[in-house]
Parts: structure tokens; C-alpha cells; sequence
């Protein structure tokens, strides 16, 4: 998975003639379209959000089987119309994956048929997302690598009451980077309410899991775009 | 709430021909005029105010009821003229919150009709501003979110004396950013006389929230800028 | 008081026509010379260095009784022709204080009328200047603002010790910025001999108060420029 | 050694004209080709691979006997017309060196043959590459500088195992950058399937070596681009 | 003394024409010369080397009796033509210091002649050189500062005797900054063979004085840069 974060050059963009943005504005959608129908025969999914403030302007999420499909697609959007208007400012690369703590002791997570399902989710299209990237600590006394693996499957178990009780109300996506990128694990919140994710983050905050052994990156937040909202998004 | 931080870009600006100039202050001063509509009709407040040194120009704040809202306005300040001489140099995401340690216990501050009135503030005009984000300690020893409940909560209550004293002096909005930013509070703090907050905080660094637990991010402090000082301001 | 640290783009002034480049040396010298009759006047100070390396090129400090004030100086600096040719690397917004800890117990130090002078302190024009800003430390057992007052009253009176040693050598400038700034205090050091300036640094920092308690932020070395040297030094 | 990662221009390049865009790409390829041969004579090595995401777009790792030869490649790289379309995002200078740890006691490693032939490694041309840098930690009881050589020893042992699993999925080049670069070593693994580079991490994770005693930079990965993938992946 | 470190603007220079590429290559080489002359009286001493990878291009050292003089170097070379071509990336302030642990008790090294012609040192034209900065660390337990002296002159006595075994291979110049930059001292080692300064730094990494108490910044290596080499090395 490419989380792909960012700004777009307002200034140039207002310079640009009508067709160019028309052209940029297509191209857009296109891709959009194209990914949607990828995401119909289930051989991929992808979310397509604007972002607050002055981190990033929009966030694009592609998921697919492999690395080299993902790097396919980030090819083709650089060398796109559109992506001349914006300038990257963040970017994530990790896999999707399933808690090891969830599984059955003796059981690896992947053997299992209906897990194996959720390894390949459809990235909701709910209205809010917010993206962050973490790590478990690895500090003096507070060293989560150091603890033994039933210590941590009894925290990270307390841990997953506190996102259950969300379950309707915020839905959680968590891709592994350990090897692929800067922190250990990414996670995407997708709400229909805001404030339900500030809820949770703030519920789990007092979790040990997140406590003694949460160290957080940078939080984006933001609105869902669809394919029909582009036009006006981008109207100047 | 968005906390939106520029600098405006003065040798662009002085590029700019007259009428281009006097495009870009009418565009900003009708924007400051629409929202105080709405801050006339309690549908959200907002702040206007230069900023001192190299890290920023200016601050916009916009409190509006929901993020979409605040989403809207902010797009709509990205196309404008005025912001093709503004470039982008922090801005913080958040919501206004009240303290859950004030609440009488087992009382949901949010379920008190003044307490939700109070969660639409009117941010004051007052001459001068400071804003900051913060954090909670999470090391070692002085892990705020390891201590109990009742522990915090008296913590805090000393440290709201600390505050108190400043009643009129100096007016504070504290607003959460848990999963909507990189900090977990913000802090905004008006006064008539700045020498007020430089002692606010000075007094309240040695209340052990402060001391043991608060983690500071960067300051920004300046001035009132309203409506009519605008074309003073900007004249070159 | 405001620190104005800046470099110049050298590229762009030797760009720059003959008359350009005239006038704004004229405007720099016209500036410093009304600052200078301020100052005549007993209304501010100010201070005008080069600095070496990097990170800036000169420094300007300007000293006045308000915020207002400095914030005005800093809006007309912006918009001058001469500020056209720089790019702000840093800045440091604070004020004038004495220590609090050299006060006779139950004293409170701006009482004393002696010590109110001391708070409009004319800037020296020695040759060389040393900038740098600092925070008290607040991590583990190394916590200033948990100790208590006699302590940190014993610790602070040994280490005016220390800068005693060098009265005549080295002027030193002490401002807070807690609430105005990124650190606590802008220490601002000026000498004849800019070895007297790393001796006096070397020395303080095996004070317990420096050893255990200080944080240091960059460091800005540079030297004296009147107005008088001014064209010399911009003459290309 | 040199691991050499730039981001691609993609405006300018397509602003380029075709010709231009033909003699760059060229100009690459006859750079590879040359590389080639000095891989085929054994006489350096080097790797050339896409990077996902926005910290670069490439990396170019060149191996030579000494550090002179590196600095001319990297020059004669900075020369040519495909460089003018590239903006340097990271680079790592060091040595390609075997573990200390290996040697049987009183053994120089260097003085072993089969060692010595393994010090001029041919980079292997694996679908995937990640890179990183990393230190082993010095901090309170954190230090491995100051554990024992048997201790050290041992925990390299036991390490040893975890890495030794993923013989024949990945191959690892460790190389020693103190007092070349601002890291210690830097770690860069080739594999066929990326997912056993994240496994073979996570896993590792979890020695103690690891747990206790890493420290890790930026990750950087990628897929392969050989000569003839290079005018696909240029094309606009 | 003045480090300064500078990447070359490549496109730029490719862009210039022949003969401005001549003037600039020129001026630098007269700068050099000038300085040479300066050695030859004892005035003063310099170095200029290239620098890998993508933190700088090159590093100047210019050392002379006077902060003031460095200065003024500082501002010719700035105005040069040559300068155009290239953006600082990073610079050092010092002065040359010689260990006060190596002194004998009682006596200031800087009393004793011979160690004050050591204090005016020849920079060496050895083919590598490597420069960081560094500090001693300040924190908890591994609180230099709070040593007593005569544990930190026997750490430091200790670690010479590490150096020591490099005489005649690697040769050291330590300039202290403390009150002159963001560090407290800086190291620059020349060498015949880079290989040397990696097995140095290598086994003073395991001295207590480094492994306990060292802090360091980043590294820069490169190779020698006669005049007479200049022309090749800007050769496009």
C-alpha cells in the first residue's frame, strides 16, 4: 500500500489555462474511474481524501497485490497532467496486515481462510480519514521488543476493547512498515463523525499499549472526495 | 478549529501592480466581514492577527460547528488573490474541549448546558495573541497517562488556580487535537497587555502539569490586525 | 525586543542595478540612523552585527518599551527596499527581564527603581556579539522547575559568580521569552575580545545550573557594523 | 561505497524536449553499461533501482576499490545531462565490511581469503532492494560501547541466526560508515519477494541486539530497473 | 577558524557561459593562491576539499589570527563570482585549542611556547579529510560536566593514547566553539588512506570518553583539491 500525501501549487494552478485544468481535472478522474473498476473485480482498492491544513492538500491511498503494482501506479501519476500541480510532501509504503495477537496460540493468522479476506479490505468511503504512522517504544524500561510475547498479547488484547467499542463508528486499517518505510506501522481511521476518532485516539491514549509503548508520527485529517466533487474542489 | 500561520510574501507583493494589491485587501476584508456575519449569528467565531518574527506573518483562526465547514473556508482562502502572496508555514487542526478533569464526577462535562456554550466560544478581539500546542509527558517516570485518574484530576485543579489568577487579564481557549493533529492540545491565549501571558506561563511552568508532565511546542505570538488596519498594513 | 537574523541573497544584489543597490544601503543607513536618535532619546536600543557562517548573515535587534512598537519596526523592515535582498533564517521575540533569583528575599525586583533602569538597557556597541537562546532542563531527576526555590536561589547566585569574572569583558543581555518564544530565555553576550565570549561559555558550563539545568539552542557569532561600515561591506 | 538517491524532476522533464530527454536517458544507460563492465571484471559493483514513495526516486549504489574512484563516479554523475533533471535527496559514503563479531577469536577477518573476496561483493540484481542506515545505541543502560567483547559476541551470535533463516530470500550487504557518514552502518538487503524483507525485519526486531541496542535512519525501497526498463520508465 | 561547506549549483554552471566559467574558476584559484602566501608567512592556514554525497560539495577551512579576519574571507569569497555557483549547506565557527586535560597540573597550556605554535597550526594537504562536530553529553547518569576534574583528565588521558597509535596516519586538528556554535568542539582529520580515519573513530567509539560521553554531528569526507586539480574538477 502507497499512502501518497500531497500539496497542491494554488498558484500555479490558477495560472494554468482553462484546458490545461480541464485536462489535469480529467486525467483525475480517469485514474479514479480506472482504480474504481479495479476495485470492483477485488484486485485492489484505493481512497482519494483532501487534507486539512498546511501538511498536505489531499491524500491518496493505493492498495494491491503487490509492490510493484503500487509502484506502477505512483509512476504513472507522477508522469500525469495533474501531478504538475502539486508537490509531494509525505508519503508511506507498507503492506496490510493482522495482528499477531489476535490469532489462536499455534495458529498463524494467514493460514486462515476469512483472515486471508481481510488481508485484501476495500478502503471505506466513509466522510473523515485520518492517517498516522507509529512505532512501539524501545526506551530504558519502556522497551515493547523486550517483553514477553505473552505480556504483549495480553496488552494488545486489553487494547482491542477500547477499538471494538468504535465498531460502526470508526473503522481501522493497519498496514505493516517494519523494512518498507520510517515507522513500524501505519494506521487510517475512516469515520463518519470526526470527533469519533478524536474519541478513540484519546480512549486509547490511556491504554499501556499506547501509554508506556505508543510513539506517534504526524496525524492527517481529513474529507472524503469523490469523483463527483472534483470539479468543484478544484473550480477557481 | 483551524489555526492557520503565513508569511506573506513581500517582494511578490511589491511586484504586484496596484490594482492587484487592492484586489487582494478587498478580497481579505470582504472574507473578515462574511465571517463576522456569522460570528454576529453564532455559527462560529474566528481571529485575525499579525504575528512577530521569522516563523509566520499572520494567524487565521476559524471555529465553525463542524470540519467540513472549516474545510470549506479554508479552500476558499486558498483560491482567493490574497493568499497567491501568502505561503503556508504551520497550521493546527483541532476542536474546541473543556476540561474532563473540571466536571464534577461522574458528570459528563458535555451534558451541562452552559458547559456547551462554552464549547462555542466567541474567541475574543483583544490586542494580542499566543498560540502553542502541547503534549503530555509519556517517559520514564513522568508518564501523565500511566497516573490514576484521581491523581490528574488534582493535578489539574491546582494548576486551574494558576490560571484563575489571570481572570480577565488573560483569556485562554484550549482546544483537543488527539487524532486530528501533531500535538495533543492547543493553546490560544488572549491579552491586553502581552507581558500577562509571558507571566501566566512563567508562573504556571513551575505547577508540576507543567513541570513534570507538559511537553511545548513552538510559540507564535503577535497582534490584533482588525478590518480597517488591514490597507495600513498592507500599504507599500 | 525582537532578534532579526537574516541572510542576504547575494546573487540577487549583485543582480541588482547600481541605483537599486544605492538605494537600499541608504535606506539601511537611514533606518539605524533614526534608530540611533531612539536611542539618543532613551525610547529603545538597538543592534546591528554580521554573523558568520550559515546560518545567517547579520543580525538586527531592535528594543523598544512595547511589543507594538518592535512589531511596527519589524513590518517597516519588511517592506523596505534594503529587506528585498534578505531571506529570514531566524528570529527570537522576548524581554528585558532581571533575574528574579538576585532579588532580596521578599523584594520583588522591578520595585526597585535602580533595577527598573536596568530594564532599558542601551545595547553596547562592542565588536563582537554572541546570540543564543536557552531553556532551563525539565528531564528526570534533572528537573529546574522541581527544585525548590532556595535551591535553584543557590545554584543561580553561584553562577552569577562566574559571569562576574568577567565584568568589563562581557556584557551580557538577559531576556525571557516564556509564552513569546521557542525557549525560555535569549542570552545575548557582547565583548571586545570574542575569546572572552567561549572562555566565559566553557567556564559556566561546569556550573551545576549550565552542567545539569541548561538547554542550549544555535549559536550566532558575528561582528559590529555601523553605519559607517555599511557601504564597504555591501560594495560589490 | 556510495548509495547515491535522487528524486526526478518530472516537470522539468517533460518541459524538456525530446531530444534532450533522449540524449539524458542515453547518457545513463551508456553510464550503466560502462558499470557493467567493470562489475564483469571484477573491479567494483553497483545497483540501480526505482525507490517508492516521496523521499527519492531512485538510488544508484556504486562499489569501487577505493574511495577516489567513488568520488570521480559521483562527480562525472553530477556532470551529465540525466543529472540536471534529478535533485539529490540522500546519500551514505562507507566501506563494505564483515561482521568482527565472525571472526574466531584472535582472527583478523581481513586476513582470511575467503573474507577478503567477500569485502569486494558483487551486488546482487534481485527484484527489490531496501536500504537503511543504523547505530547501535549509546544511552544509560543502553550501551552497547561499553558491554563486554563476549557480550557483544553473543548477541551478534544469536542475531546472526535470525538473518541466517533467510538465506537464498534475502542477501544482505553490510556496510561500516563511521567516520564517513553520520550513521555507524548501513544495512542494505535484496530480495525477490519484498515481504520476506519485512518479515526478515520484524523478526529481528525482537533480538536483543535489535531490541535494546538499534538505532534506525530512514528506510528507502524499491524495485529493480535495468537498461532496458529505463526508456519505459522515462517515457512521458 | 570557519569551516564552510557548499554544494555547486551544477545546472547553473552548465548553464553559464565558457568564459564566466573561466572568470569564476579563475577567481577561486587566485583566492587560493592568495591564501598560500599566507601559510608561507604563518599567517594563517586553509584547506579545500571536495566533500561526498549530497551534503555538500566542498568544504573551505579558513584559519587566521582573528575572528575579524575570517570574517572578511568570509565576505570576499561570498561576492566572488565563483560564489554564485554554489548554496552554503553547512559552516563551522571555532578556534584551535589544545586539550587542557593534557596539561600538566598547575600549568596553562597556553603559557608553554611550544604549545603555542601548536595553537597556529599548518593545515596538512593529506589526500582525505574528514570533519564533524561533537559535544560532550549532558544527560543523567552520562553528565560529563559533572565529573570531577580529575576523572575527566584520565578519560582523556586514556583516550590519546587511541589517537596516538594513528600518528603519522591520521593527524588531528580539535577547535573548540563552545560560545561560537551549535556544538562544543570540532574534529578534522586528515589521512593518506580514508581507511585509517574509519579504524580510528572505530576504536575510540568503545573509549568511555566516546561511548559513554560523546554526541556527534554529522560527518563529511572528501578528497584533497590542489589548484592545479580545480580545473579538471570544474571541467563541464
Amino acid at each position: 500500500m502507497l499512502h501518497d500525501l500531497r500539496k497542491i501549487d494554488w498558484i500555479k494552478w490558477k495560472q494554468a489555462s482553462e484546458s490545461e485544468r480541464t485536462q489535469a481535472v480529467k486525467e483525475l478522474q480517469d485514474m479514479l474511474t480506472a482504480w474504481e473498476d479495479v476495485e470492483e473485480n477485488r484486485e485492489g482498492s484505493h481512497a482519494f481524501y483532501s487534507i486539512m491544513g498546511h501538511k498536505a492538500d489531499f491524500i491518496l491511498m493505493i492498495l494491491r497485490p503487490t509492490i510493484q503494482e503500487v509502484s506502477d501506479i505512483e509512476l504513472r501519476f507522477n508522469k500525469s497532467k495533474f501531478a504538475e500541480f502539486t508537490i509531494p510532501s509525505y508519503s508511506y509504503v507498507s503492506v496490510v496486515e493482522l495482528s499477531k495477537y489476535m490469532a489462536k496460540e499455534g495458529e498463524n493468522p494467514e493460514d486462515n481462510p476469512g483472515v486471508r479476506a481481510r488481508l485484501k479490505p476495500r478502503l471505506p468511503k466513509w466522510e473523515h480519514i485520518c492517517f498516522y504512522p507509529m512505532d512501539k517504544r524501545r526506551e530504558g524500561n519502556d522497551n515493547w521488543y523486550m517483553l514477553p510475547m505473552d505480556e504483549r498479547r495480553q496488552l494488545m488484547y486489553e487494547h482491542s476493547f477500547t477499538g471494538r467499542k468504535y465498531a460502526g463508528k470508526v473503522k481501522q486499517i493497519i498496514t505493516g512498515s517494519m523494512g518498507l518505510d520510517d515507522w513500524e506501522w501505519s494506521v487510517t481511521l475512516f469515520a463518519k463523525d470526526m470527533l469519533q476518532i478524536k474519541k478513540l485516539i484519546y480512549e486509547m491514549r490511556f491504554d499501556v499499549v499506547s501509554a508506556r509503548y505508543g510513539e506517534f508520527g504526524s496525524f492527517y485529517v481529513g474529507n472524503l472526495l469523490t469523483i463527483d466533487d472534483i470539479p468543484d474542489y478544484f473550480a477557481v
